[in-house]
């Protein structure tokens, strides 16, 4: 409290918030925070210390990917999908990114009273039509109903189990300087999506969302024998908070250039607007392989074979320079910081 | 549409309902109906159809139970528990009931904007204290924050797996006629504690939930060998519900003892009060294992061992008359049929 430039280098302590706020829930920083001094302290073993986006567990000498997501996006609909989706997909990809093939996935749904049960009807059909073509069967659920006022509409949560069937270990504590870090696409489509659609902004390109399952792009990059040290998919807090959380997991450098990340022009011209680092927005389809840099080139072409509108790309590497910190060469040739998004970008963006 | 009787004997068609209501998430009927009209459609596969308290799914051979429920109780604490601890209790006993050894769990919050930090802590303690009392491990977990108004606090999701480690088809289709029902202990005590403290009722003694986890008491029968044909623990619906879905999905009769149903004074004269039927009080803690009449003996000496307040009862048979239905004989020698709570006894209960 005394020293002026402790507080310009570090965030606010925790105990400065007595009560709960929305940015707490953004993706970035101050998540990490209530994570870390609050959520994790209570319960804390060495699997959840291993940061990653699914559990892996072993149970009679098979290992497991576990992984869980509550979802409040608002609307409910919208451009490229709907909550129904998204909750199926992002569970899908969580367990995806710990290199697991999905296979059963939990259902509790969370509606407030005086839900349209067309609606419902409509969702539901979303989740059946996203699990079929996502190869994962929906084996349990709950029913729960709140008051008019004390929910907005429906909140889907979602588990999953799937199953790990190869012998590398897909995690941040594999990450090696020199590997290759591959972003699967172009940023920034989900949030976009969201964002405009809940501020009613018009562009003459419609934005969607790039929600979609992600397994058969890893099965891809597995079944090719990829050396793969770590896989993240871009949620909240973008492509920047994922880099960030793992260079500090990893404890290594990442070096990227902002040349390489494709961002479509609609989605470019809208972060103009709204005065957003796409870097920092939402997505729900997109990820990235941290490779070995030998097999960086073979990754790339199995990607390419899925057709994405915008290509895989090569974005940077993993550096013993600035262990902890993701630095990026921008587009005018500038080397700059990037960091977690601090506040709260968008609430309920998923 | 023709025939009234028709009506005095149905429920109201749901497609009479174009919103859901605060009944739809009681445990009786209308949420049988909303299941089974909007849920299940749509996500449908044989092991849904099952209707047993976890999905047993079979990987590489090794059988596992794997469930989900989310808690939107309110009060978040009360006597006896809070939300944290009936959030750990509910998916370790739904695993229980599938036979299973509970192994993991996750972790779901949905935190409304402003909700203080310290409640949070508080409740994090109790959710790390009853896992490690339960032997089961938080391996994934979630945070999402809503608006101010767009929750009621906190809700949360667990979803749990467990290891079937022994032989036996536990479910609702292994039930046979002749099968003796066994209680567990008293019913009713978590609902009764939730409604006095929310009515603000006060009672000479104090009525604390019987939130507990169950995982220890099924062990104890499997490792005594004991037939055990169906287990189901007794939660929103209470005692009834549980009985009426088990007679309907194994279609064969039930038939009941009301004197066997211990029910403790102070439980029975606050549903005087209210003017309920402790049958459809819900339960934390208590369950119901369907045996072969040949083990119900050992089943009971087994059981009575965990000490609680109440002895556990033989409280009934199952048999080939009246298939689908529910009969008990009352406290004066009556017989009359038990029927699932039609519609909201006490929305938010668990």
């Amino acid at each position: 409290m005394t020293d002026p430039e402790f507080h310009l280098n570090c965030p606010l302590p925790l105990a400065n918030h007595e009560q709960v706020l929305l940015a707490h829930g953004g993706g970035g920083r101050l998540m990490q925070q209530l994570l870390e001094q609050v959520i994790t302290p209570a319960i804390d073993n060495a699997t959840l210390q291993s940061r990653h986006d699914s559990a892996v567990i072993e149970v009679g000498g098979q290992r497991f990917a576990f992984t869980t997501d509550s979802f409040v996006v608002r609307p409910l609909v919208f451009n490229g999908g709907d909550i129904g989706k998204l909750a199926v997909c992002g569970t899908v990809n969580d367990l995806a990114m710990a290199g697991a093939r999905p296979l059963f996935l939990s259902l509790g749904l969370i509606i407030e009273e005086g839900f349209a049960m067309e609606r419902l009807q409509g969702i539901m059909r979303s989740i059946g039509s996203t699990a079929t073509a996502a190869g994962v069967i929906i084996v349990t659920g709950d029913t729960k109903v709140v008051e008019r006022g004390k929910g907005d509409g429906l909140y889907i949560n979602t588990a999953g189990i799937g199953i790990i069937e190869y012998q590398q270990q897909i995690a941040p504590a594999s990450i090696r300087a020199g590997d290759a870090i591959i972003l699967s696409g172009d940023i920034g489509r989900h949030g976009i999506a969201i964002m405009t659609q809940r501020e009613n902004l018009q562009f003459e390109t419609a934005i969607a969302s790039d929600c979609a399952p992600l397994h058969r792009e890893v099965a891809a990059l597995l079944n090719a024998g990829i050396e793969i040290h770590c896989l993240r998919d871009l949620t909240r807090g973008g492509l920047a908070s994922a880099l960030v959380e793992l260079a500090q997991t990893a404890q290594l450098g990442i070096q990227i250039d902002e040349h390489a990340i494709a961002v479509t022009p609609p989605v470019r011209a809208a972060c103009e607007i709204l005065g957003l680092d796409p870097l920092h927005v939402a997505n729900e389809g997109r990820f990235i392989a941290i490779v070995s840099q030998a097999h960086a080139a073979a990754a790339l072409e199995r990607l390419a074979t899925f057709g994405t509108d915008y290509a895989p790309a090569l974005i940077g590497q993993v550096t013993t320079a600035d262990p902890g910190l993701v630095t990026m060469t921008s587009l005018i040739g500038a080397t700059r910081i990037v960091d977690m998004l601090s506040g709260e970008q968008l609430p309920r963006i998923c």
